[in-house]
């Protein structure tokens, strides 16, 4: 049986949790606390040592230890539906969209959640090694939020879905990412009509209650 | 004529010109010099409102504006020769060590140099926008390459190459965030000896004298 290492309110392994949910891959779900520091303790680290989740485990015993190999092994273990995009140039919008929002959007909030909240004290990156927060460095993650919220729904504006005419990858990401925006108070939505349409028929599907 | 906006000595446009290079995919150049701020003039933001290269425009003036959206075209475009895994785990391989590299490695190079160059005042992130450079961010970046450095180490010993039994792109991302380790003075071959016969290896390639 494959194996989902999970953490229900954390933001990345959502991500892969909705993949899984739309591929309709079975699998058996374990969850690592990281509010209790779980991805920290030996057992965990035998199976992810970079002490993150979401991680997958295969049949085989394989290890797919991000959403980057969680997403790419899915699309061909399950091509139904197609997550990725068909053609040449729909892969590359997909591809393109999900590394912008990651960089641009999830990353500038969590170096404002991370290098801020009292709970994450010398945690403000994930992993085994602890680095000291860094106040500017929130202050710009919250700086720049808005120069990718103004951009993104500019791109939203008219549109269905944020790469191609279907639902893929890149809506996971920058659903899951505009949800996070919520922990650090941002509304995405306020004065962002194209955005909030948009955010309102991702509410509507199955995996995104997940 | 598919047209390829490229910067010669830049680590980020070299890593799409080797992809273009290894796929035999024919393309005129034209050079954004980013030492004169050529990326912020009127003329380029036309072409890419990121201001950042690389950027590839095809014959039907489709605009590709990133490493992902290019790698992710040019495989399906000229699916030979595959870079980026054959199976459903080659391509999670891939797709994670690429991304693994582009987080733990070429961000924190990127965060020793944007954060200290003189050159690079108040340019402390690519982009239209100026962001003030962050002293302590530049001291974390060159306090978690070396935790890089000692996986990937540990990876590299006994393997060809990085992801899977092919040269792939994920080769093409670490040689090039390796030889950009270079441009903030790191030696990453002393003492990692797996490290440095991968690295003979890849100088050996064409594609990676350009």
């Amino acid at each position: 049986m494959i194996t989902f290492y999970d953490c229900t309110p954390a933001p990345s392994p959502r991500r892969a949790r909705i993949v899984l949910a739309e591929k309709g891959i079975a699998h058996q779900v374990k969850i690592v606390d990281l509010s209790k520091g779980e991805q920290l303790t030996p057992e965990f680290r035998a199976i992810n040592p970079a002490c993150t989740v979401p991680v997958l485990v295969l049949d085989d015993g394989a290890v797919l230890a991000d959403n980057a190999g969680i997403a790419a092994w899915a699309e061909g273990f399950q091509p139904e539906p197609p997550l990725l995009g068909q053609t040449p140039l729909e892969k590359a919008a997909v591809a393109s969209w999900n590394s912008r929002i990651e960089s641009e959007c999830f990353m500038a909030i969590a170096e404002v959640l991370r290098n801020t909240a009292r709970g994450m004290k010398d945690r403000a990156l994930p992993g085994p090694h602890n680095y000291a927060q860094i106040p500017e460095l929130a202050e710009r993650g919250r700086a720049r939020l808005p120069h990718f919220l103004e951009r993104f729904e500019e791109h939203m504006t008219g549109r269905d879905w944020v790469a191609t005419s279907s639902f893929t990858l890149a809506d996971i990401t920058a659903g899951v990412a505009l949800d996070f925006a919520g922990w650090v108070k941002v509304d995405v939505d306020a004065g962002r009509p194209g955005i909030a349409a948009w955010r309102a028929r991702l509410a509507e599907r199955p995996s995104f209650q997940l």
